[in-house]
């Protein structure tokens, strides 16, 4: 089991069937991707039978759907709780860096996240879309007050938000544990992201 | 049929019946992913057999190679063709400039290669890498370049080479054809790149 699926993370998810369920879908998805994943190979890796699993869950969209739920949430309280500091550089730095971290730390769940959006409903995409404004909302807020302080130049702000999202998010593409410390590449990146709007 | 899948980028497939695979494949593998998707689903795509099929690719992962392999051969031509300027600035533009844009422009088939590498075998990975190896270097030489000039302040140049490298590649995660042009993309994500590393 990765550090991403351990149960810690999900211990909201009760009972312990629907969690092992959950992080089981997680780790077929990332693996399979969601198309090619069946409701018998989520229930198997969780140890129970494919009719066991519908009691916990309607259907495979269901799943995808809370673990992007949750992971848009986990990341959008990570940027809340970052936006911290006396200068619109400090806040910048640190919502890059944890939000960096975060993605290396969890790159697997955020992989399914990012890259299987188009398998949600219709419903369940706009509830995890509103998440997503929220979260490019609080990078795009720290950029306009940075703006109006002068400590930034900032010539395309959507463009320029969606720049330093992309930053954090691609991690999750490249990322293994071998390859960089989430917290070192965290501080890097702030770094970079904050060159990359000072005036 | 979109831009992307247009039989002229794959001139270079011949006949025609192995052209309307590979862009049949590529179709597929974007909208299900690789494992999800069959021979059965590319063969009716291209509007043959099956059995049709295995007279061009002995099988899925031969074709997935194919778009890997053009697609990570394409990428870098564009990076090598761009590869000019008096200085390591107007290098460092160009290049971000000419990858953002074929992101933007080439996105289904920027996803397809990034998105299933680990569905090639061991010994077509090593192939492609070998080629990712070389655009990163692009980018690397010109970061170096400038560096040594004084023109650029580098920290950690594997890090900085990956982030730019970034910037660019997850463009084909979010692109629409109505949320950017690429042209305009290319040039905002040109000034964002020298940004992060102007001395």
């Amino acid at each position: 089991m990765s550090a991403v699926t351990s149960p810690l993370v999900w211990e909201h998810v009760q009972p312990a069937a629907a969690r092992r369920l959950l992080t089981g879908a997680i780790d077929a998805f990332a693996e399979r991707g969601f198309q090619a994943t069946t409701t018998r190979d989520i229930a198997s890796r969780a140890g129970m039978s494919p009719a066991a699993l519908y009691v916990h869950y309607p259907s495979k969209e269901r799943l995808l759907f809370e673990i992007s739920l949750y992971g848009h949430k986990a990341a959008l309280d990570v940027l809340r709780s970052a936006d911290t500091g006396p200068t619109p550089a400090d806040r910048l730095r640190s919502l890059v860096s944890a939000f960096t971290a975060w993605h290396a730390r969890h790159h697997t769940i955020a992989r399914v996240v990012q890259y299987e959006l188009a398998a949600l409903s219709p419903e369940h995409f706009a509830e995890v879309a509103t998440i997503r404004r929220a979260i490019s909302a609080q990078i795009e807020q720290v950029l306009t007050d940075g703006a109006t302080t002068g400590d930034f130049t900032v010539n395309d702000l959507p463009g320029t938000t969606l720049a330093v999202l992309s930053l954090a998010i691609d991690v999750a593409r490249w990322y293994t544990p071998h390859r960089a410390d989430p917290e070192a590449l965290g501080k890097l990146y702030a770094d970079l992201a904050h060159r990359m709007v000072q005036a």
